[in-house]
Order: structure tokens, then sequence, then C-alpha cells
């Protein structure tokens, strides 16, 4: 039972089934403003007529999408081979877009809090990124501080919907407790145009879905030009730092721009001292999910040598969302062993710090509620197909 | 004298010595509100230690770069063989950034009536950019209908800092008017973040230069993207987009992501009936400067080859700012002379209506001013080198 790690999955979405799960950990007032009046997120008003949850993936018994954990254990580890999986929730990204930082860092900590009791203890395949609210980033520090040493939390994960650029000192103190606690920081898109967050794009708001969705990485974009260019990276030289679901090729051509601009105008950035694209292959990394789909699947490999994928890139499925990517199918054919290897996996271990072992999972059948509606059951410690399969 | 025309700058930058030029251009009550505050634009407060505008480029006989057409002649058109340069103005793009409309729209007017009786009659290679405000649709169709017909005018040009996506109904009137008058729409960056203006990313003001500079392709992205999904090229089949300095290679990826999202999300865009990448290569055009530059410079070949460069790439060197382009030595080694041909030229004739002969120019020495200060001569009808040498 040493057998190598195979596939890391850097996003699957779980989730409450009733946002009350949380109470329990709330102190007052703010547990009777969330009794109350529910928590109270800011939407940004899109609307997807496709739904944002796979029809599929609402859990046998009831309930949302990833609310159930026996249905993300059979229906996305086992059947896939998943060894280990990154719990990014669901929907609780919105504590960075509400007004009052008090009730907003609160709602974080509960969820913290409730993913420890609830979620990790339940298999060894789970991982946590704690969550924190960008409203207060000293409370998000003594955050990271209390939970961060718990060993399954692998990442620091906030929301990329911001009303300033996340290089800006402002945020610093998250950067400086998340170096402290050896743990990556993680952004996650999804809350861009809702609350206290900017616009979603430099012009303003997107008319409807498929524009606002299209439009997230540029949002990305924009933080990692400011991440090296406020010298994030220099101060915190240990620091890594996460895209998760923002895409990948826009990196490529944005490095180029950045790296011209920098041999002009260098005298605006007197901590950096390497080309800005350097910074970001050191410090930057990507999860793949959703993966674009050139017409010659070449292009994709190319912008993968030229973000240097092998170290960068991390695969990930966004389970239970609608634009999942399955990890034997999302990735084009011409990727060589090694490359599949370091993307599926060894990047992640890295990252992470996780086992480069896979766990001892007990058989679905053996687990409580292991079986699907369906009556089939998956065997997660037995022979996995290949991630290049 | 049938020789075929060689290079198009579809970005130079020329300007007044004084606002007040504009002053005999202006009626009531806005002369006197000028002639009492200037002009007025909002700023975006970002300071460039390199300066904006080439210090060489400054006219022998003082006043800004770009003030002087005599210098222009011979600095660039002579000097590089240009045989049509598209006016784009200095700064005048500030009028979409004004709170007030009439006001923002006669100084948009009068810019156009200057530029009609102080430069287009100077030089058979100038070619007119006719400007609008987008601060009120009504009055740019209006002002496009107006000097539009003028025979040197060949585009309508706004700035691309605005307050909300420009695909959006909004601007309607004004692709409608250009339409109408067969003048392609271009945009051109450099007011993000002033006045009226979004702030320049999805996440704020960048702190720096370089960071605002950086982004500004993020703004031309979020257009575009809205353009297409807003369904301007499908309401207007003939319009032509124009993106002027936006850079060149994001356009790529960009087409990847929003074709990908296209398949699931197609009902929100029911008006399109082909993929949004078809409708950008049939659309939308691009100026060349501040052209990317990968470090395998075979990259931006490949990227010119995706987005079908022979039909969609136009040159401009961007005179007399910071980074200009240089027509002979800003390219890649190992693009064809078909694409030399097209990206230098003929696109250019196509989108603008240019002839395709070189214009009968009079030898500098013969011009009043004809001469540099260094007392050289550059003659603009002989032979100019090829762009490709």
């Amino acid at each position: 039972m040493s057998e190598a790690v195979r596939i890391v999955d850097a996003d699957v979405h779980n989730t409450y089934a009733s946002a009350n799960e949380l109470l329990p950990y709330l102190p007052e007032p703010h547990k009777s403003r969330m009794a109350d009046g529910g928590i109270g997120y800011p939407g940004s008003g899109y609307y997807s007529v496709v739904g944002v949850l796979r029809r599929d993936a609402i859990p046998p018994k009831g309930g949302p999408a990833g609310s159930d954990p026996d249905t993300i254990r059979t229906q996305l580890l086992d059947a896939y081979g998943i060894d280990y999986a990154v719990l990014t929730g669901g929907g609780i990204l919105g504590v960075s877009n509400l007004t009052d930082p008090d009730y907003a860092c609160a709602i974080a900590s509960a969820y913290n809090d409730w993913l420890i009791d609830r979620w990790l203890p339940l298999d060894p395949r789970f991982r946590g990124a704690l969550v924190v609210s960008t409203t207060d980033p000293e409370q998000a520090a003594r955050e990271i501080d209390r939970v961060g040493p718990h060993p399954q939390m692998v990442e620091v994960l906030m929301g990329s919907g911001q009303p300033r650029l996340l290089g800006q000192r402002y945020f610093h103190p998250i950067y400086e407790a998340a170096e402290r606690n050896n743990l990556p920081v993680a952004i996650h898109p999804g809350t861009e145009g809702a609350g206290i967050a900017n616009p979603p794009t430099p012009a303003g708001y997107p008319t409807n879905y498929i524009g606002w969705h299209t439009c997230l990485s540029l949002n990305f974009a924009a933080h990692i030009v400011s991440l090296v260019c406020d010298g994030v990276f220099s101060k915190y030289p240990n620091l890594k730092f996460l895209c998760v679901e923002g895409g990948v090729s826009w990196l490529a051509p944005l490095m180029w721009r950045l790296d011209k601009n920098y041999k002009a105008l260098r005298s605006d950035t007197p901590w950096l001292t390497r080309m800005p694209s350097e910074y970001i292959k050191d410090h930057v990394r990507l999860t793949t999910q959703p993966i674009e789909e050139p017409e010659d699947p070449r292009d994709l490999l190319r912008m993968f040598e030229i973000i240097e994928a092998e170290r960068t890139l991390l695969y990930s499925s966004d389970y239970p969302h609608w634009d999942f990517d399955h990890p034997h199918t999302a990735f084009p054919p011409g990727m060589s062993a090694q490359l599949k290897r370091r993307v599926m996996a060894e990047n992640a271990i890295e990252l992470y710090g996780l086992p480069a072992t896979r766990p001892n999972v007990k058989p679905a059948a053996a687990r409580v509620n292991g079986s699907r509606a369906d009556g089939s059951v998956a065997v997660a410690s037995g022979k996995a197909p290949d991630p290049g399969e």
C-alpha cells in the first residue's frame, strides 16, 4: 500500500445541506443575525440557464450537489481514482463581499470549524481550504494562525471578487500569516460584481452570464500583475499563490506584455530584481479547470510549455459544477507521461505538502451510505485508471 | 507613380501646440468655459518616469511632440516610407470621461473641425480619425454624420476607458451611424480610470504606471466579449471594430475561452448563429503596437496564425509615444512576404478604403519647413526601404 498518488483534485466544492449547519459555530450577535436573516451574501445577479451545479450530482438522499460526503466519494473520488481532494466550499467566498467585517470574519470562522468538524474526519482523501474574509486582513491573519495548523488544512482561500487588487498593501497581513503557516494563498472566482467587490470588468458589468464568466480570467490577470508589481513576492519570498478556476492560457501573453513593459518601466518597481515572468513561474500556480480548448490542441501544449506547467499547473475537476473537467479526457493528446504526473499529482503534492503515497481508503461498500442510488459500488483503493488513459 | 502602398500607420498621435487652438471652433458657452478653465479633462493620476512622449520627437521649433506636421512628416513618414498615416490625436479621448455631455461633444466637434482645417490639407498621406464623445451617443451619431463624409476621415475614434462595456445598447446609435457612413469604429486606451470611466481593472486601480499599462489589454478583452455577446455584430453586419494600441496576443486565449463557453451557454446569446471567434475574425481588427515580444518569436507568429492576422492585423507605430514600434524591426523574423504586405498595408487599405497606390508627395526639401533641425533631408517619394527588410 505505498502506491504513488495518482490524482489530486485541487477544486472540489463541498457545501452544507443548509447554511443553518453553521449556527452552532457562530458566536453572538452573529448567530442571531444569521438565524434571523440567513447568511445574507450580496449577489451579483447573473443567471445561467444551464445552472451552476451538475444535476446528476444531487445526492440520492436529496440536498444540494456537494452537500453529501458520500456522493462526493463515490461519484468523484472513487470513480476517477482521486487520492486527495481539496474541499473549497460552496458559496462561502461571499464572506469577502459583505460590508460588516466582524460578521464576515465570524461566518468564515464558523465555516472553517464546520469543515474541520463535519468533513475532514470523514475520509483520508479530504483536505481543507481555510476560508478567510478579506474585509479585515488582521482578523483574517488571526484566523490563519488559528486553524492553519490543522493537519488537513492545505491552503488559505479567498474570493477573487475584490474592491482592490490583491497585491496592494491592504492584504499583506494575510500573506504574512500564510507564509508563517507555510500555506499557499488561493483565489477562486464567483463573487465578481457582488456586494463590495468591484464591477467584474474594467468597463462595468457584463450583460449576461456568458460575458461575466468569460471575463473572470481578466480579474485573475489583474491580480497577478498587482501581486508582482506591488512586490508581494519580493516581500514574502516563500509565498505561493494559487489561481483556482480562472483559466490558464491567458498567462502566457500576459507574461510577454508584463516583461516587455518591465524592461522600460522597471523604475516603478525597484523591489523586483528579475523579470516579472520569473516571479510568476516561481510563485504562481494555476488549477486546470476550466481548461481552454483551442481548435489545435498543440496550442494548449505550447501554452503549457511557456508557463512551465511542469511546475505551475495543478489538476482540478471543479466538481460538482456545470463545467466539470474529467481527469482522463479534459486534456489534449501529446502530454508527456512526466508532464501528466506533474499536473495530475506531483505539483499539488509539493504545493500542499501532501504525502506522496495514496491514503488507505475503505472500499465504498464498507462505508456508511457507501452504495450509489443506482446500486453500483466503486472501489477506491484498487487499481484506478491511469490519468493519461 | 502607381507604386503599391508600402506602409500604412494606423496610429500616429498629432496634437495641438496649445489646446487654445480649439477655441475658434467652439460655440458659446463652451468657448468661454474652455478659455477660462482649459479643457479640464479629468486625469487618472498615473505617472511614468520615462514619459509618455519620445523626447527626440519634440519639434525643432518647440512645442509638444506631435504638434508640428513637418516633424511628423520628416521624422516618421519620410524616414520610414509610410504612405498613409491615421492621425489619432493627443489626449482628445478624454472627451468621453467628462461629466457634461454637451461640453464634451462640443470639444470633440471642435477637435474634428481643427483636424480638418489645420492638418488634413497639409499632406496627402494624412488621414483623420473622427473623434466622438460617448457621453451622448445620439450627439456622437450626429457628429459622425456631420464629418464622416469628409474624404480623408477614415474611422470613428473613441476612448476605451468607459463606464460601460462597449457592446451594450447605450452605444448602439454610434455603431448605427458608423455603419451608415461606412466607417470602422476604433478604440484607443489611455483614459482608463479617469473621470467617469470605470476603475482600470476588475479589482480597482493599479498602484503604478506599469500595472496600469499592462492591464489596458484586459479592458480591450472585456469590450470584445461584450461586442460579440451583446450582439453588436449581429445587429450591424457591416460594422468593423478596430482595437488600437491594446496589444494582440491576448485575443487567441480569449477566443478559446469564449468559444468553449458559447458551446454550453449559447442560450444567453440567441442572436449569435456562429462561434464567437468567427464574429471576432470577421469584424474585429487590431493594430500591432505595442506588439508582444515572447522569448521565442515563433510564439508570436503562431498567435498571428490563430487570430488570422492576414485579415485582422494592421501595423501601427504609435509615434511619438515612448513605446514606438519601428516598422522594419518590431516584428519577428519568419513572417511571409504575403503576411507582411497584409499587415503593413493591405488590411489597412481595405479597412479604411484607402487608395492602393502611393500618394504623390513633394520631396521634403520643397516643403515649407521641409528640413530637419540637423539639416538632413528625407525624400518620401523615392524608393523607400521594404517593410520586411
